[in-house]
């Protein structure tokens, strides 16, 4: 069979696509609660005659298609959904109250699941591995521990996408490089001494001291980091002080770091407790800083990224491949790349036809699901893409 | 009767002054919502066959001793509680769940019942008139409405005195000029434009908006405003925020305004709404700023606080008077002395023997009792030195 | 001869006070550099017989006038003049191209000589010492040296006072207490890292971390200090960088503080110190910082100032009297009360009608010479205050 | 002749570019003031035999070498010095007092005369257009008049380098898009109301307000303008006030602000803009803000910079080829490739066993003189490369 003809054969499975996903979409289950996903993925696999293992670092799913001598290549799919109302008026709406697929990890599961079907009805020259992913919306997330538990063994190479509204249905978005941001959270609890409001002398006033750490902490940002590297740091919420006439006697802060080096992450790091330290001990303040890592950044490798452009403008046409600046937000993909080459795209689904027209995350997020076709054949061709190159090479 | 005499026959009095006001710590009554204690204060000075005015401006009570056609004289004690749980151990704790006479006004109200008693006894050179007032505690308080009501109508002179658990027993402490600050209060609403903790250059960041506003705040006071001037500007809570990697659409800040002169005030609200207009409008945010003035400064008038001095000399002897520096607590005895002239004294009330070493408004605050005693000759004495004054100068 | 004999002898002598100061207001000689003024000065007083001693530590010249066995009186006049071309158009104008008599020591000096005359001419109750100092204006002054040098050896009590044009003629500024504030000054030096303007993350920029410590100081006055106790914290000066494009490797700064008790003065200092310190270290910036303390405050006693305030209202009438806010500015007065009981006055001396409406240290400054008079009298009471009360007290 | 034979060619040529390139360097002429550098090279033009024009623009000196009737291309060397003393201890060192080419223009000017000799041998398949830019150092530049003159006239594409010993000899600094940043140079007067340091209330003290506006002016980075978007804001000067117990009138700041997009520098201004003059008004301050755009940003065409990638391969091998991060500073070769498609390249040219050590405008900066022969034959290989694809498109 050609990839031609796997192309079509593709088209043809598009209608189990729709119907898988609504399935999904009708289930949800929120992050680390996973229990009939990962049953069903797994019954889907296993009905394809594939190696399957489940639990996979929690509750993650992996299948396997063997194939020839080739690399082995990965496909990722995460399966979790949001804890937010589904307030869409159509028939296969979230059955499950306060929980509903608002970033579209239904489809990609269904994506993952119907290719993995067209690809055990030929001869590969590579073993295939398909990661059912859960948890990817909440940190630590499920990648690492799956990635401990052995996912990527004898993995070669590994690709992955997500769906997008923000892209208009008909394009696909490509970058070299770093392409979705490292995503830190901290909670800062600055401890001063209350006291009477006309009082202050006796007192260490949380709320002074902590708005000058809001305001020089900005300064880290467009003093001391390299202004070619992008980088973001929210102070999120400021609480502090119980009553107008009372000097507060703590602040508690929150906020989010965003980078897409590690470099840069560190600097910050390491700025930000020098800042706080010294700007509460200019008022003879304390703190207690919490710094948490998120994902790192996702930075897609050169070569694998200009298969999936190639891939991507063999589907959607060349005017179709739009080169992306990169997202500020996080991913947990980016765990993959550390250890084996890839890439990850963004497949445009937004479309006002069919009212997918919300951002992600929002009550009433949909999909354009023909996107779900896109993803699937360029993650097919990507990986012959791959296999092709070795062969050449060899 | 002499003054000598007068001041044995309060000393005589004390056990009932005592008597009273246990009976009224007992029953403490909140802030306008005085009903048992005027309807007490108006019987008892019934009882001593006085001219007893009630419900004046609201809960207020007012007696009227009639005396020879000398100055008329006002006295002032205020008797309402505030909503604390009184944890004293004391067979004579507030029987009232989550209220409790935490200030002294109990011992302002029984000193001026028994001082009335002693003086119906005498012949006095003028009239002697007894504002007993409601919700001192709680701005708008019953000052100012009791004066509307007429409670000062003929009234020349007003002298009125807080017990003060900060002076030992056996001090008076005396203040010409401002002895009490105005106390204003304020509301801020900071409105920006929330969105992604990553992508702020769609947003008007909150949290940013309102600390630079408390910053530059300070600023007012230390190069704004009259140094001479004493002033406080504290911002007492600041709330803003959902998340920590949301950009906050609003901050909430509340704080007080402290200062002794009608022009430093003013100049303070001008400066502050200044300063917050520009800065929100710097950034493109919007705000919504409610000052609201509390009582103004108490300023005591100098021939008034003279009297005042030597009578607590011949009480307390002349070391036990203390040239006090002005507080920058209000207090509604303000707006008396903005009608007629007088003088506003702290009576020394702790000691540690009694346990009366809490501050104001701690949930076991209690005082030494017989800075009632020193209170009401104090009052009685300064009121006889006013009328003296007279005599001489006709 | 009786004191109201002694207030006709200096109305007498009035023209020769005249005459004095303008001798000296042509003859205008700097701090420090002060030559002819003593020797003229010492002349005169050898000339009125009385034991006189030159160079009292640098330039100083002190008289003593024997008197009876009461205690001993000192009073003190500053000679120097300051670096301004004086711009009158009158017959005294300065004959020193650069220098005049801008703050009316001249007519201190002149007022101080004449006193001594007249009271040559009695029998004291006590001695008097004529304190002629030179370097007021300049820190650390002439005050410190010359009481180190002997000058109140034996000295009880003593008096001094400033001419002063925004007080009109008529008019005797009085207050007990802080009269002037103690006036210091500093020297910050930022040290950061120079670079190139568009390269921050490898500098330390000194204008930033100069800025922050701006900001930050205001707030040491506005929330580290009683906001009863007179502060001020004044950066006057900031320079830093070289170039628009390069980052600035060092900023300087200086200011100064005023402060009224040793309290709040050291406290400034210790906020200071660690707030310059804290922000530094916040952005690996260093520092050097000198704080130079200037004079102390100048504080009245108040039975001395009491003689003052009852011995002007004799020569300017109960109404001239005015109870003075405090000054922020400086003197080295300061030193004398710090040894010896006294009492530092203001002499209104503001009069348009002869020109003198011009601010101290402006290059038309003139007084109303007519104040000389009214100081002098005022000094002469002040001193028989004094020895009556010790008479009284016998 | 072939490509091939013109590589050989300019290596043969080698010796005269090094003359060259040492007789400019010893007569440096300032920008705008080049007087004998365009006779120079409107001689050696002319002797080979082209039509040259001289004043283009000022004192640019335009040559054309004409070929077949495929595109035109352009090549550019600029030929300004530096108002810097050469300090270094060679033969060829500057010869005029305080002057010095501290850039490599002398050698951009050498390359391009012997690369225009070599051309002129052969038949082109399309015209060359040689500019000689004047005043690239200072602002306005020399571009601008010279295409305002027709100097791009016909031109299809243009390619330009500089000779850059940040990078070793041996390599080629490449890039696609934004290479350079636009570096706009901004003046600010912040007008205060001066007066004494202890009486900030009468004053709008200009330290502050400056300090204020540079606090806020970071904001604008970090808070105002897309984290993705690379942009500096510096202030690199601030000088206030004259003494330091003065509160200072008036507060000058200059400093310079970097970016890649015409969208993100109109934004800053636009911010900057709302900033001051809301900082202002919040002290009741006024100011005056001079901003002055440099030259925009340097955007290389993919196309042509994928040219010069092969064509840099091929003379240092493709791993001497480097993908740059882009610079911070400015070029005025930007407003060619507004007009046309080019690419401009940096020439690796530091080499410590040469002295080529310095940073470019440092005294003793110096270049690998072979670098010439690196851009001249890349510059001759990149025009090829665009007459092949040409012909190709045929």
């Amino acid at each position: 069979m050609l990839v031609t003809d796997l192309d079509s054969r593709l088209t043809e499975l598009y209608e189990e696509m729709v119907s898988l996903r609504r399935h999904f979409h009708q289930h949800p289950e929120l992050s680390f609660e996973e229990r009939e996903t990962p049953r069903t993925i797994a019954a889907y696999l296993r009905e394809l005659g594939l190696d399957v293992r489940e639990h996979v670092g929690g509750n993650g799913v992996v299948g396997r298609i063997h194939g020839g001598d080739g690399p082995t290549i990965a496909f990722r799919a995460d399966f979790d959904a949001l804890p937010i109302q589904d307030l869409k008026d159509v028939p296969y709406r979230s059955k499950v109250n306060g929980s509903m697929h608002a970033c579209g990890h239904d489809a990609h599961t269904a994506t993952l699941l119907v290719l993995a079907k067209a690809l055990t009805e030929i001869d590969l020259p590579g073993d295939v591995v398909l990661i059912h992913q859960f948890a990817e919306e909440l940190a630590p997330g499920g990648a690492k521990p799956m990635i401990e538990d052995g996912c990527l063994d004898g993995v070669d190479y590994i690709y992955g996408s997500h769906i997008w509204t923000p892209l208009p249905f008909g394009t696909v978005g490509v970058k070299t490089g770093p392409i979705m941001a490292a995503a830190d959270r901290f909670e800062l609890t600055v401890k001063g001494k209350g006291g009477h409001g006309a009082i202050p002398q006796h007192t260490v006033d949380a709320v002074m001291v902590g708005t000058n750490i809001v305001s020089q902490l900005q300064q880290v940002i467009s003093r001391r980091i390299d202004p070619l590297e992008p980088a973001v740091l929210t102070v999120g919420t400021f609480v502090a002080g119980q009553a107008f006439n009372v000097i507060a006697d703590e602040a508690k802060l929150s906020g989010t770091v965003r980078t897409f080096t590690p470099e840069t992450q560190t600097r910050i790091i390491t700025e930000m407790e020098r800042t706080i330290a010294h700007i509460c001990s200019a008022s003879e303040a304390h703190y207690e800083l919490d710094y948490i890592r998120g994902y790192p950044a996702v930075i897609n490798h050169a070569t694998e990224t200009d298969h999936v452009r190639r891939s991507a403008a063999r589907v959607v046409g060349t005017d179709g491949v739009i080169e992306m600046a990169p997202l500020m937000v996080g991913e947990d993909f980016a765990y993959y790349m550390q250890h084996v080459p890839g890439s990850f795209f963004f497949t445009g689904a937004g479309n006002p036809e069919v009212g997918a027209v919300f951002p992600h995350h929002h009550p009433r997020f949909d999909v354009d699901e023909r996107a779900m076709l896109h993803t699937a054949r360029i993650l097919m061709q990507a990986a012959f893409e791959t296999w092709n190159m070795h062969k050449k090479e060899d």
